[in-house]
């Protein structure tokens, strides 16, 4: 039975909607069709296997075979043989000794971060990580010390004379740039400071390292007993979830002792069984991460030589600059008119208040779908850029 | 390329797992296999859909006309609209003006906390509110005022002299005990201080109000300007998500500033069919919410009469105390033995650092299952209870 309204409590959101219709920053949200004319360069959907047939006939397998949820914490009834199969072969895959799969990566990164820190501890942050490593941060017993952009020796220097337990925290590829810590460098720092290094390898997963066995692999960083990565299942795998990937103390401690795992539903079937088949499909065909970066780099290429401001990309993500979030959300919309799919990224998303259109690289993607889609944003770019 | 060992860094977990160790409080994932002889009574699949079969094939249709994964985040890519439909009918079947789904009921809980609260405002929690309640607190740039369980007049008096935007959290029905807040008088207490009211609804969609409406719409909170309500898709619905249920202009200011909304990918296609497909199941046949309460009312009676003590049940939960840890693992591990699943919930998941067996009642149990799960239980009990 619908109450009598009373709205009064509430009232302050009002403010704050007008302040954003006034700044050009409202978002809505625009449910898409399952089948679209538009070429897709906005989705993290990196090797093109969200709508592979082999992988989402493995999530209708999953579910039929677990059920539609996994019906409980993993602690409780929500650990299925599956998810310790996908845990087994993620692990093995990316070079570490152990796996544990969460709902999604912004739980595993909570988990990771807030359970590998404790009061009195120290964690070191890039200015530019993700919300999820931030809110970690946040939630952490320990203090918090942010560190300039991908900068190796501020990370030495934050470091430097703490005593006791340490974590120092970077993406390994930053979501809205797509540039690449410089993560070797930065196991140096955390090695001669005592500090553990947890690396979250969302945009890493699938598209870098040997066959796509991610930044830490690439680095020469996997397995080793103080590196910890946290991934995601819902970018290169096509599916949703992710895991925190380290030696089998730090995934028991986290079983033991992180809240996201302990008092969150597990992963349902259908992801578990879409990401895992998503994992064996790439390893049988590696050649799907160097597709990816090779379109990444044609893309780059393509808009630096039209002229416009895209950085250099170092996975799969392609940012250009934009005038202001108006010019990136009129441009974004001219992109789409054109049958063109783009990811418009304005405050508070991006740390630097530099609104951007984000494309991303597509192992799908034929030469031809990339020319095309160079050629739609350089042709409805804003003048001057 | 795996790198040489470096321990160091996380030396001092091996200290905290020998204290859990002699505490009796290690935890362990039991993966469990497709098909299991043994009775559930320890998920949270309240009505029996997560196996249902118009439940599961429902995510393998989803998936296979979606794809595996939302390839995004709801602000880009990540909407569907199978996202679309899923919020119209969970908002009309709960009785609220509008829905949003995230990826999880943490992920929605945190969003909600957050995104309606402000620095310098006023955050009123229960003591005993779920981890992902106190989680968002402690990311809310509220204060928080921490009040005795179930108790309204606390909540008044958090909120007497209060200037500025105020909200009051709790759950709607308890995890640990099974225990239902008092709705209206928290309302009411809400009311007169100016607070808007956050009923996190995780255990009583699907299981309260007319044909399972939730507990808000049981207490005539439903719609109200306020009120604001958070479910999950896991428990009665089967699957895997969450959802955040109030005005319009409370859903359209968390999809402009809730992080778990904004950095997250969007919920799996397959888990958002599953639970569309639930909801429907639930809507037409309403009796599965009264032969759930009906369930727990026989377990509780059952319990009670074998000179156990079990908490009355206000929903699908029956808790019931063991007297200490050890004793608790001993009992639930007796009752699998005895062929019995039952939850063994120890600290720290307990506030009161009281351990229990919880029992949850499923609405596809039958007279004859319930009957085996006392006897089992009472069969089974350390002596003294």
């Amino acid at each position: 039975m619908p109450a009598k309204r009373q709205d009064g409590p509430f009232d302050w959101i009002d403010a704050q909607r007008e302040q954003r219709r006034r700044a050009g920053l409202v978002r809505e949200l625009r449910p898409r069709p399952a089948t679209s004319p538009l070429l897709d360069l906005a989705g993290n959907d990196y090797l093109g296997l969200a709508r592979h047939p082999g992988v989402t006939a493995a999530a209708g397998a999953a579910a039929r075979e677990w059920g539609a949820g996994s019906t409980g914490s993993r602690l409780v009834t929500g650990s299925t043989e599956l998810h310790a199969r996908l845990e087994a072969e993620l692990a093995a895959f990316c070079g570490f000794e152990a796996a544990l799969v969460l709902s999604s990566g912004y739980a595993a990164n909570l988990a990771a971060v807030t359970a590998l820190t404790v009061r009195g501890g120290l964690l070191v942050s890039d200015e530019s990580n993700h919300a999820s490593l931030i809110d970690g941060c946040r939630l952490s017993r320990a203090e918090t010390a942010v560190v300039p952009h991908a900068d190796p020796e501020a990370v030495r220097k934050a470091l430097d004379g703490h005593d006791g337990p340490a974590l120092a925290v970077t993406d390994s590829v930053f979501s809205v740039d797509g540039d690449a810590a410089p993560l070797r460098e930065l196991a140096d720092a955390c090695r001669a400071g005592g500090a553990g290094l947890l690396v979250d390898d969302a945009h890493g997963l699938g598209v870098l390292g040997d066959g796509g066995r991610g930044a830490p692999y690439a680095a020469g960083l996997a397995g080793a007993g103080d590196v910890v990565a946290t991934v995601t299942l819902s970018k290169s795998l096509g599916s949703q979830g992710g895991a925190v990937l380290g030696p089998a103390r730090v995934v028991e401690h986290l079983v033991n002792t992180a809240r996201t795992l302990i008092f969150d539903t597990g992963l349902n079937p259908a992801a578990a069984g879409a990401a895992l088949a998503a994992l064996r499909l790439l390893r049988g065909e590696p050649g799907r991460a160097e597709r990816v970066r090779e379109v990444a780099g044609a893309l780059h290429a393509g808009l630096t030589a039209a002229g416009l401001a895209a950085v250099r990309p170092d996975a799969a993500v392609v940012s250009v600059r934009a005038p202001s979030p108006e010019a990136a959300v009129r441009w974004a919309a001219d992109c789409r008119a054109a049958g063109l799919a783009v990811g418009c990224f304005r405050p508070p998303s991006v740390p630097d208040g530099v609104s951007r259109l984000r494309l991303t690289a597509r192992a799908d993607l034929t030469d031809e779908q990339v020319a095309r889609a160079v050629e739609t944003v350089a042709g409805t770019a804003p003048r001057p850029v």
